[in-house]
C-alpha cells in the first residue's frame, strides 16, 4: 500500500538512478491525457508519443507504427512504458475494449515494453460487463497496475496500490524512502482495518447507484440541449466520473472558462489534458458531486455560455 | 503544514525547474550529517561541502573559507544552501551556540546564501536554556525553517512544517502537487484539531521528563563503562534523541554491527552519516525507546562487543 501510487511511480524517474524516465526517455500517453500523470512524466522527459483516444481505447495502430519506427532508429531501449487508463478514462470517459487490451499486450510483448495500467475508476462501473484488466491479460512482469483508494474509500487518505514486477517495486520503495521515508502509517492502517472489517465493494453500491443516476441525467441533459447541434459530441461512459465534451473547431474552452464562472458553472478546459496545447475545443465534465437539480441547471447554463461565445466568435 | 517537510524540500530539486539543487549545485552539510537529508541531497548533486561538527555546532571557519574560495572561482551562484540542524544534532547530539548562529547568519548575508535550519528536536530540551532559532536571528528571507510533528505528536502522521520565503514555499507547493497532489488531508486535520484543543508543549512534559532520565542514565552508564578508557568520547546532549559515541581510530562500527546483533543490541554505524565513507569509528546511540534496565544492560553489552572487537583487532 503506497501513498498516491501513480504519482510516485512517475516521479521516481527524477532520481539519479532513474527507475523509469531518463532525460531522453520515450513514453506513450493518450491524447487527451490525465493531467497528473502527464505533468509528472513531463517534469522528467518530453519524449512523449501520443496515442489518439478512440471510443474503445487508444489507437493501437499508432502504437505499433511508432514502435516499429523507433525500432528502426535503434532506440527501442529508450521506450520506458505505455501509460494507459483502461476503464472510464480521465478525461475521456471511454473504456478500452477487451480486443484492444489483448492486442496492446501482444504489441508490448513483441517490442518488450512495459505497460503501466492506471485503473482508479474500475470499481465505479454503472452498466455493462467488467472487462479483464490488462494486468490480468499480460501478467505482472509485463504490466504495472496502479489502483487507488481515492475514489472508493477516501481521497484524503492519499493511498494507492502498485502491483507489478518485484524489482520495479523494490526500486520504488527505495526511491520513496529517499523522498519522504514512507507513507503515513496511520492512513495505511486505517485503510487496512477497513478492508479487514468491511466489504468495500459492497459498501460503495449506494454510491454507484447514485453516480449512475447522475451520469444518466447529465447525458440526458446534454442530449436535450445539444442533441440537435452540429459538431457537438460527447462520450457515454459506463462508469467513472467524467464525460468528455467536444465542441466544433474554433471553440476555445479555456477562453470560455470565465464566461462559465460568471454563470457559476465550472468545467476543465481540454487544454489542461494536452501536452502540446491542443484539445482546446473540448472540456471535461464531472457529474458526481453536484445535486441532480444543479446538473439540469448547469447544462442549461453551459448551453447559454456556448451559444453566447459561439455567436460572438461567429461559430454558430 | 506539509508532509515530511524536510524530505520534500530537498527532493523538489529533482524537477526540471529545480527549486534548490541542480546537477552542479553546491551545498553545505555537517560531518557527520543527517542521513535522510544527505541522501535526498545527493540524489541530485554530489557538490557537498563538509562542515566539521564541533561541540558548539559546525565549524564556521570552514564555511567562511570555502565560500571565499568559491567566490574567487566565480561560482557563488552555484551555492544553494547551508543545511544545519540547530538543536540536538542528529546524529551528533550537539547544539549550535548563539554566537555561532549569529555568525552563521552574518556569513550567509555576506555571501547571500540561504540557510536551511532543520529543527526536529528543539522542543525536546531536557536541560539548559533554549537558544534563539537561526530563523529568528536571520529572518525568513535568509532562513528556511523546517519543523516536524514526528517527534512531538506522532511519527506516523508524516507531517512537517516549512516556514520561509514566499516564493520558495510557492515553488515547493507546485512541486509537491506535481509529485503527489498533496499531503493527506486527514492527517493534516488531525494535527490541526489537536493543536486547537491541546497545548502540545504542555502535553509532552512527561515525555521530556522520561527522556531526560533515560539520557542521564545512558550518559552515566557510558561513563561507568568507558570513562577510564583512552580515546573513547561521547557527546552530552541537552535534548533530542541521540548520543554520538566515538571510538579510537581503527574501530569499524559497521563491522561491529553483527557482533552487536549477536548480543541483541543495536546502534547505527557512523558510516551511515557520512557521504565519503568516513566516520567509521563512531556510532549513534538512541536512549529514548529502551526501558531503563535495558539501557544499563545495553551499554554493558556494548562494552563487551567493543572489548571483544578491540582485542581481536589488537586495538585495545
Amino acid at each position: 500500500m503506497r501513498e498516491a501510487g501513480y504519482y510516485h511511480v512517475y516521479n521516481r524517474g527524477c532520481n539519479r538512478q532513474p527507475i523509469f524516465l531518463d532525460d531522453d526517455s520515450i513514453y506513450f500517453v493518450s491524447k487527451p491525457v490525465y493531467l497528473g500523470a502527464a505533468s509528472a512524466f513531463s517534469l522528467r522527459s518530453n519524449g512523449y508519443v501520443y496515442m489518439t483516444l478512440q471510443e474503445d481505447g487508444v489507437d493501437l495502430d499508432i502504437v505499433e507504427d511508432k514502435l516499429k519506427e523507433i525500432e528502426t532508429r535503434g532506440e527501442l531501449d529508450k521506450v520506458k512504458f505505455i501509460y494507459t487508463i483502461s476503464n472510464f478514462h480521465n478525461p475521456g470517459g471511454v473504456t478500452m475494449s477487451y480486443e484492444k487490451r489483448k492486442r496492446l499486450v501482444e504489441i508490448a510483448e513483441k517490442y518488450d515494453v512495459l505497460i503501466v495500467e492506471d485503473d482508479p475508476y474500475g470499481d465505479l462501473r454503472y452498466e455493462g460487463e467488467a472487462i479483464d484488466p490488462i494486468f490480468k491479460i499480460g501478467g505482472q512482469e509485463r504490466v504495472l497496475l496502479l489502483r487507488t483508494f481515492s475514489k472508493i474509500l477516501s481521497p484524503g487518505l492519499r493511498l494507492g496500490i502498485v502491483i507489478g514486477n518485484k524489482n520495479i517495486i523494490r526500486k520504488m520503495v527505495m526511491a520513496k524512502q529517499a523522498s519522504d521515508l514512507c507513507t503515513p502509517s496511520l492512513t495505511q492502517r486505517l485503510a487496512a482495518r477497513y478492508l479487514q472489517r468491511h466489504n468495500l465493494l459492497a459498501q460503495i453500491k449506494p454510491t454507484i447507484a447514485l453516480y449512475r443516476e447522475k451520469k444518466d441525467l447529465m447525458l440526458t441533459e446534454l442530449d436535450r440541449n445539444f442533441g440537435d447541434m452540429n459538431g457537438f459530441y460527447w462520450t457515454k461512459p459506463e462508469g467513472g466520473l467524467f464525460i468528455w465534451f467536444t465542441l466544433p473547431e474554433g471553440f476555445d474552452t479555456g477562453e470560455m472558462l470565465e464566461l462559465g464562472k460568471a454563470e457559476n458553472i465550472l468545467f476543465v478546459p481540454g487544454q489542461a489534458f494536452s501536452l502540446d496545447n491542443t484539445c482546446r475545443n473540448s472540456m471535461r465534465l464531472s457529474f458526481c458531486l453536484p445535486p441532480k437539480e444543479d446538473i439540469i441547471e448547469g447544462v442549461k447554463r453551459l448551453k447559454k455560455v456556448i451559444v453566447e461565445y459561439g455567436k460572438e466568435k461567429k461559430l454558430l
